[in-house]
Formats: C-alpha cells, sequence, structure tokens
C-alpha cells in the first residue's frame, strides 16, 4: 500500500519509527507498507519508490525543529498536497496535522480533497470528523473509499472501532465511557494520597502526564470532544459541542473520593450519550460508578466505553495505552483494517 | 448476498427471526441478505429467489421437531450440499451444525467443500475450528475468501475478532479470559448465596443456565476449547486440547470465594495462554481475581478476555450477553463485517 503522511508530530514521528521497527509483524498481515510522501507545515518530502525509512528516521531523532527542507537526499523536495493528486500515486493519506477544533484546518481541507481525488483516510484528527464526519462519510461512500478514525476517540482503545465493528448490525441505545486518560489519572491519585486536585494536577505535570495547559482535558472538554465524535458517527446523529452538558474534574475534594471508595464506589468524569427517539441526550460529569459496574476497573490511565445494545447485549472495552506509541499503533491498526478490505463507514 | 444455512438448532432459527426482525437495521448497513437454502440432517429447502422468512419462520415456531420435508411450498424439496456447489449461487455458507469434538464433522466437511468452491463460510461450530483452522484458513487465503468464526469463542463477546481486528499489528503475547458463562454464573451464586457447588448447579439448572448434562461447562473443557481457539488462531500455533491442563470449578467451597470476597478478590475460572519464544503455554483454572483486574467485573453470565501486546498495551472486552439471540448477532456481526469488504484470516 502506498501512502502519504500528512503532519511531522509525535504521533507520525511514533508512526514513521513503528513502520521500521515492525516491519516483520506487518507484513505478515499482508500488508506492504510504502511511504512516498512526507509533508508539514515546513514543506514536504516525495520519492516514487519509497522514503527509505531507516535514513528518514535517523534524521528525525537528530532533529527538535523538522524543518523538511533541511533533509537532502535524492528526493523531490517541496512537494505539496497539490503534487500527491496530481500523481495520484497513494492509496492512502495518513492524516496526523494538529486538531483545529474551530473550523477543523487544515486537517479538513487535506481528507477532503483526499476523498474526492479517489485516495483513502486514516485519520487521528478530531477536528474534522467531529465538525463534518457526516458529510465526509457520504463523500468516501460516494467514491468507495475508506475513513478510518479509530484514533480520534482514544487512542489505542478501540472505542469508535469497537462501536462500529464489534457492533455491527445491534442497535447501540447509550453509550459511556470514561474517555481522559489524565483526568482519569489524577482522580486516582487524589483519591489513594488524599491530595487536593491542585497538587495531583501537579504531579501529573511533572510526569508528562498531564500538559503544561491542562484545561481541555480536566475541564471535561476532550471527553466531550470524544463523546461527540461516539455518538454522532455511532447514532448517525450531526450534533455540537454546545448540545453537551460540560462538567469537569477540577471541584472535586478528596474527601468525595475516599468516601466513595469506602463504598465500593469510584468517582470518576463519565461521558454518556443516550438514543432517545428522535434525539440524543448527552453529558460529560463526575459520576459515582458501582464496583459491579464494568467501568470500575477502568484506573490509572486506562480508558473504557461501554455499549448498551438490543441484539448484542452489553459491551465494555478496557484499556487503550497512552502515549505517542500507543496512538501511532492506532493509525496503523486502522490501515491493516483497512488492507484487509474493510471499509469503514 | 445471497446464504445458505446449514442446521436448524437454536441459534439457526434465531438467526433466522433476527434476519426478519433486523431488516431495516441490517440495510442500513449496506446488506441486502437472501437466504436461498436451509438443509438440516432430514432434508433442504432451496429457492432461487431466496426463502420468505416470515412464513418459514412461522412454521419453524408451530414445529418442534424440525422435519424440512414437511414443509410443502413451491421451492426445491429434498435440495443438500451437493445442490449448493451445483448451482453456485450463493456468496456465504453459514454453518451451524452442532460441535462435533472429535472428527468436527459434519461441520468440518461442509467448510472445506464451500471453501474449495469460492464460497466464504461463517460459522458457530467449535469443532472444525478447534480441530482444523490452520488448514482451513489457508485454505480461505488461496482462495480468496473469508471464515468468519467471531460466534465460536463466546457468542455476543467479540473475543476473537477483537483479538484479530482490535489488536491488528500488535504482538499479542498474553491472553486470559473467562470464557464459560455457566461456570461463571453458577460461582457467583455459591459466592454471593453461601451454597454448595452442588445446590448452585441444580439452581442454574431449573433456570436453563446450565445444561442436563453440565460437565463440559463446569469441569473446564469449554473454557478450554475457547482458549484453544482464541491461542491457535491469535499465535498461528496448532495446539490440540491435550496439551491444556484443565481444572473445573466442581471442588469449590463457599468458604474459599466468600473469604477471597472479603478480601477484594474473586475466584473465577480463567483460561490463559501464554506465548513463549517457540511455544504457547496454556492452562484452565481458578485463579484470584484482585479488584484492580479488569476481568474482576466480568460477573454473572458475562465472559470477557483480556489481551496483553507489545505496542497496543492492553485491551479487556467484558460482555456477552448468553443466550440464541445474542449467539445469532454474533453470527449476523460476522456476516456484516464480511459483507463490509473485511477478509477475516
Amino acid at each position: 500500500m502506498d501512502i502519504a503522511i500528512i503532519g511531522l508530530g509525535g504521533v507520525s514521528r511514533a508512526f514513521l519509527s513503528l513502520v521500521e521497527e515492525k516491519n516483520d509483524d506487518i507484513s505478515k498481515t499482508g500488508l506492504n507498507l510504502n511511504i512516498k510522501y512526507v509533508l508539514n507545515s515546513t514543506g514536504g518530502i516525495y520519492n516514487k519508490n519509497g522514503i527509505d525509512l531507516n535514513d528518514f528516521n535517523r534524521f528525525l531523532k537528530d532533529t527538535n525543529h523538522i524543518k523538511l527542507s533541511s533533509y537532502k537526499r535524492n528526493y523531490t523536495q517541496n512537494a505539496n498536497f497539490d503534487l500527491i493528486l496530481k500523481n495520484k500515486d497513494v492509496d492512502l493519506v495518513v492524516e496526523l496535522t494538529q486538531t483545529n477544533k474551530v473550523d477543523g484546518e487544515p486537517g479538513l481541507s487535506h481528507i477532503t480533497r483526499a476523498l474526492e481525488n479517489g485516495i483513502s483516510v486514516v485519520t487521528a484528527n478530531k477536528g474534522p470528523i467531529m465538525l463534518a464526519y457526516k458529510e465526509l462519510k457520504s463523500l468516501a461512500n460516494r467514491n468507495g473509499l475508506s475513513l478510518g478514525i479509530g484514533c480520534t476517540t482514544g487512542g489505542a482503545l478501540p472505542s469508535i472501532n469497537a462501536g462500529m465493528i464489534d457492533m455491527a448490525g445491534a442497535h447501540i441505545n447509550k453509550i459511556e465511557g470514561i474517555l481522559n486518560g489524565t483526568s482519569n489519572y489524577i482522580l486516582k491519585e487524589i483519591e489513594e494520597k488524599g491530595i487536593a486536585f491542585s497538587e495531583a494536577l501537579k504531579m501529573a505535570q511533572n510526569m508528562g502526564i498531564a500538559e503544561k495547559d491542562p484545561s481541555l482535558d480536566v475541564n471535561g472538554w476532550d471527553t466531550a470532544i470524544k463523546l461527540l465524535i461516539l455518538s454522532n458517527v455511532l447514532f448517525d446523529s450531526d450534533r455540537r459541542l454546545d448540545d453537551i452538558s460540560v462538567q469537569g474534574i477540577t471541584e472535586i475534594t478528596p474527601e468525595e473520593l475516599i468516601m466513595a471508595r469506602e463504598n465500593n464506589r469510584k468517582i470518576r468524569l463519565v461521558g454518556k450519550a443516550i438514543r432517545k427517539k428522535d434525539d440524543v441526550e448527552l453529558s460529560v460529569e463526575l459520576v459515582s460508578i458501582d464496583i459491579d459496574n464494568p467501568l470500575y476497573s477502568a484506573d490509572g490511565k486506562n480508558k473504557a466505553v461501554r455499549y448498551s445494545s438490543d441484539t448484542l447485549g452489553e459491551l465494555t472495552v478496557i484499556g487503550g495505552a497512552s502515549g505517542l506509541v500507543p496512538a501511532a499503533a492506532s493509525v496503523l491498526r486502522d490501515i491493516i483494517i483497512i488492507n484487509n478490505g474493510y471499509k469503514f463507514n
């Protein structure tokens, strides 16, 4: 499979390493990955026979600020998206530019143009999927293409894929998820150590688990975005972030968490989507989870989604190691699934 | 998709009802199911335009002993497997004859002959998969066909499918599963009610949860068979039932279960497969499960599988409603996945 990679952030770099290191495992699945293009905002490289990953990964390791124009090899320099569309020599675009929640750009244009031009897409970019999945899906369908979005709703955790594939044919009526690893980790730390939120946050930041600006995670918006994607995709609805009542974890006290624990319960941040007749009820809030609820064991940096359905009953998936390698592995997973013939959407 | 159904037991009848009732949901996935053949050991019917499910399901409801020759309609009577191969007018055979763990027949012949003749297969039949998956898989691969086995390792629980699809590209190094709903239910009853195994078994039998001859379930052999399929398929190995050390649940005392519970643990029957360099270690035994283990919450009739891998970390799937409808829904799920283009195996 010939592919183009757009974006050169952490997930993208982890993906390029993964493809090099796991070449044997990947081949065993029947997939022969050939990366012809790598583009980022500073430029792009193209080689019709494929980029030498060993050499390119070494270049990336030695470089903090990735200016592609400084990678001088016998490749076409200054490759851009137009060149991909002109050459028409890739089967798949892997869109890994940064999430933009306002208008989805530049990812939205990349995905749209690829699909318009007969190229399937795998993306980890939440922006375009949150804002325009319905349109992108029908564009992909019209052109007989696949749009893999497995990495947009929890990285390694097969959340949206489980909803699509493992629940195929069942009518899902409820989605509940612990979807944000960072806030889940912080809640566990407060509960175990009896410390205040601010202190637990600082520790998580020092460990690189929480970002410098943690607001998206701890205020519930990351959970809300993932919930929105899950419900829009699986309920075939078209809701917006504004439709969700969102609570964060900043007000929680250690006392509340410890008391819950003493009663065999845990307080966790849960995104919930309930399908009503012609409506979807969406919420993100702190929920007291009983010990018998499968979500109970999604602890630490783990995430989990629980689906309730008619004919297939309940399904809970728990896991999803955090980090760049698992995220990259989930991009790779979508590519393998597509290579095995599956038409997402 | 034109299909033939072989076998007319409980799952098969539930499947026929499901296809009739869920026609709308199924169409939405892009699948147009047309059942042309139904065969069982008493005979077979065939209609090139498809069997009228509404009428046929009504016939099945009024009949306990399903003698297909008594279903007199304007269809070809006495249809058999040879006719399917001669007509070559189906895309898929759904093999639902009874599991035979000794030589896999007649299922093994049905699956083999279908695959030899260019017809994909979905089956719930553990026998042929346990005994000959490797051969069947390579036969399917040679002929560009799919062999869906999602229903052989836990019905509605997407256990083998999760291992194949949701872990695609990762190297699974350990599989742990609570794979038998009946023994899991009995253990929970003993634990909660403080009753002896024999009493809990009798109650489960009265409720239709345990069979009259429960030995396969409570002696651990059903777990062993499912574990064997999971590990042979996912580790690409070729082990036999004899290679597994198997323990059952018949010797457990209420005291052991209650004491474990007081220590925030549960004793459950766990099948475990660990991948070593050139070997696989297989066991089925009672295991004390810690509260932090995601398997802890697989209670009652629920089942669960936990995968450990390199790049995708851990994944636990919990659920899998028991019964004929969920089992039928899992057969339907495999058909939908195949219809979406996915090549199993």
